[in-house]
């Protein structure tokens, strides 16, 4: 009888021991519930068990841990145009409006037309001098609060939706499984910083401070009662697009990262400086090959070339070749938005 | 009998009341132990109180709290000349043998002829050359290992202290009582950034992350192996001084701090820049006006003047004008180190 409680007690531990270990099991798989199983999932899982498991191997300090994600085409849509080009023709009129001679003179005649298909066709010296124009010559809180207006109302064309409401579900879902692992979170976008940062925080639970980009330079002021203030100067301070996206990690960061994720060939060097570190280093690449659930563009693998967000076949063989992980956006993504009904 | 008791009660309950209240009295005072009790010491706790305490008219959200603070002769000695500009000079020699022609050229010449008189000669334009020449040309993990080795080893003449000692105890008290106080410390000098981060964890709990300077450019490499890496390039990327502290905070952190820290006119915008937000704001300078324990340089207040660390007047003036906090290190400070006998 002893023998038989004794053993009625084992089975009992046993039982509540695999209730125990199905529940951590789930809880590990629900960080992200939009993947659909696969290397793509599992090499995340994998890196974030490698680095923050006391005694692994690959262990890594909390205060080292740190990722970086590109932002356009990787953690939002950016086709057929990035959501800054938008605001920046968006608001052409207001700056010809201040500056009239502006209407008569190109680039900025031809938006003002509204020529959709003369617009789609401006070069990208066209498109700088515009971003040049708009977003130069102000205060940086006059620029933050022209943003933030702009994005409570601008709607993408194909969704009718926000603009911060196009972002890709299973990436913020690594994101918080990052931080929730003990990882500070970056954007290194090639885009605007403070574009960006304007809306970081609550789009991405991503702070101001850790929202590096391209930058255009400030200029400290003083205005008529004394009081300074910074103007945003037409002279780029930091191109953080291909090598600059490395060199502005270690500017603005001064570690090199652990885990980056990017989509196009403007990534490539933020993830060869990342996997160019010792121990468990993730980089990944986000495919856009679902023209049917958001858009489809390579030119790898035979999908239609782009000239936003370019993904070339010589970077996919990179990323397979260095051992990167491909995200396809068709396979391993189960839902792609937040507002998508499951 | 029943009033006598209910009164032995409240007695009771107020004695009590008291010992608490004392005892958070203590804990608040205790903060800040090598401040002598006076108007700068009492600065610091209304600023927090009136910035962190639920309910405040000038309540900060954690997110947003934000401080900054200057090295050179505000966190640590930089008299008679900056630690950096020792380390610059202790390299030209390795610099001179892997370059054997710059023996005949000045100002390496000179550094070479060991002259102490002629050394403290040295122009500006004699001390960037000898900067650019003995902190580019090499990786950042390169940089990084010397300045780790020779701050193991090199010792102020003075104190025959590691550089790393000579931090001011009050100054470390305040870094930890505003990060006790859910602040973000950053240190934004007008040194190398690069130099900073290799000891700010370990010597001020600041992380590389958080710490601003001025930066040369890097620049995006291959070794023989196809390995990255980045190279320290003689380009000025950013100059951390002046205007350019509240330019490279935007630049860096993007939130405008809510307490300020410095010593010298070189940090006078970013003060300026500090107290121009909203509700409360906190702007300190550090006088050295010490020549006893430490060192008294102005010329403000009739201090000998300096070329290291110059403190105005002017300075003096405007910090009383726009409600600044001068600190003096004689008067404020009980202790200065913390290697100081009690």
């Amino acid at each position: 009888m002893k023998h038989f409680q004794a053993f009625q007690f084992y089975r009992v531990l046993l039982f509540f021991a695999a209730l125990i270990l199905a529940a951590q099991a789930r809880a590990e798989a629900d960080s992200l519930p939009s993947w659909n199983e696969g290397p793509a999932k599992q090499s995340i899982i994998d890196f974030v068990k490698a680095t923050t498991t006391q005694g692994s191997p690959q262990f890594v300090p909390e205060a080292e841990r740190i990722a970086t994600f590109d932002q356009d085409g990787t953690l939002w849509v950016s086709h057929p145009i990035y959501s800054q080009v938008m605001y920046c023709l968006d608001r052409v009129p207001r700056v010809v409006k201040e500056k009239p001679k502006l209407a008569k003179v190109e680039p900025f005649k031809t938006v003002m037309s509204g020529n959709r298909e003369k617009i789609a066709k401006l070069s990208m010296d066209d498109l700088l001098k515009i971003v040049a124009t708009t977003l130069t010559g102000m205060s940086v809180e006059e620029f933050q609060a022209e943003v933030k207006a702009w994005l409570s109302k601008a709607r993408d064309p194909r969704w009718k939706r926000l603009y911060t409401e196009l972002t890709y579900q299973p990436m913020q879902e690594v994101l918080k499984y990052l931080r929730d692992s003990g990882y500070k979170t970056y954007i290194v976008t090639g885009g605007g910083q403070d574009f960006v940062r304007v809306y970081s925080e609550a789009t991405y639970g991503i702070p101001p401070e850790q929202v590096v980009g391209s930058a255009l330079a400030t200029k400290y002021e003083y205005d008529k009662s004394g009081k300074p203030f910074l103007i945003k100067e037409p002279k780029l301070l930091l191109n953080d697009n291909n090598a600059g996206k490395p060199e502005g990690i270690h500017l603005m960061i001064g570690r090199k990262p652990h885990a980056a994720f990017g989509n196009s060939t403007g990534d490539r060097q933020m993830l060869e400086y990342t996997k160019a570190g010792d121990g468990a280093r993730l980089s990944m690449l986000v495919l856009h090959d679902d023209a049917k659930r958001e858009y489809a563009y390579g030119p790898a693998q035979g999908l239609p070339a782009t000239k936003v967000g370019t993904f070339t076949q010589e970077l996919y063989d990179e990323a397979k070749k260095q051992g990167w992980t491909v995200i396809s956006m068709k396979n391993d993504w189960k839902q792609i938005f937040a507002f998508e009904s499951k």
